[in-house]
């Protein structure tokens, strides 16, 4: 067994942010009760923040505004036991604003829900980091 | 873009064990500096805990015993949207007794390395939660 990350180069904000927005599926990472929460999402990178839509009834859709959540995405070849890993940390805020809400919700995606009710999270790039795996 | 894990099938404690078995590569989410951080690694499941080998100059290998730590691992199929996705949240301890070591070094492998520096973590599988995503 190795950390993958033994041998590594990190990668600048745009090498991350460029890599995020290659993959549908990633992590968000949080605290809830005091302890971690990892739950899988789809997401889309936009500008300078990482954008997801969480359903009503989600735990994310409780967490409050300015709450700094963690985000995370790799990809790691199993046989080769090469990738990448980002995480993305940042504040997250509700959009509600509702040209926003839309025009986020218009980005192309393979898969999309119309159901209004959904709560559309950004969360902001903060700190940026990500390392190849080799 | 919806929470992949609107549709949820929760899963018990040995099914996440099971799931967590099948594959080679997760997440540690921990805190460092304040900051979460997610590594990924290669891993084993090892009777109710997930051990893993880490290099005496990662971050990881400095994190004191009794730590708390979360361990994730997911399967999402991004066109079907279907997979699983699993979190053991438990204390850390380094495997330190030699024959322990030794046995665990030797479980079956994609990738093994034979650096005697390396650091043996164990991860005791005190909160196991899973789903199933759809």
């Amino acid at each position: 067994m190795d950390t993958l990350h033994r041998a590594l180069a990190a990668l600048d904000h745009h090498e991350c942010l460029a890599l995020l927005a290659s993959v549908p599926v990633g992590q968000v990472v949080f605290n809830a009760r005091a302890l971690p929460e990892i739950l899988p999402v789809n997401f889309r990178v936009d500008g300078d923040s990482v954008v997801l839509s969480v359903a009503s009834g989600s735990v994310l859709a409780r967490v409050s505004d300015g709450t700094v959540l963690a985000f995370h995405a790799d990809r790691v070849d199993e046989t080769s036991r090469t990738g990448w890993s980002v995480t993305v940390v940042g504040r997250v805020s509700e959009v509600t604003d509702e040209a926003e809400r839309a025009r986020i919700r218009a980005l192309p995606l393979q898969s999309w829900t119309s159901d209004e009710r959904d709560h559309v999270l950004r969360i902001s790039a903060e700190r940026v980091t990500g390392r190849r795996l080799a």
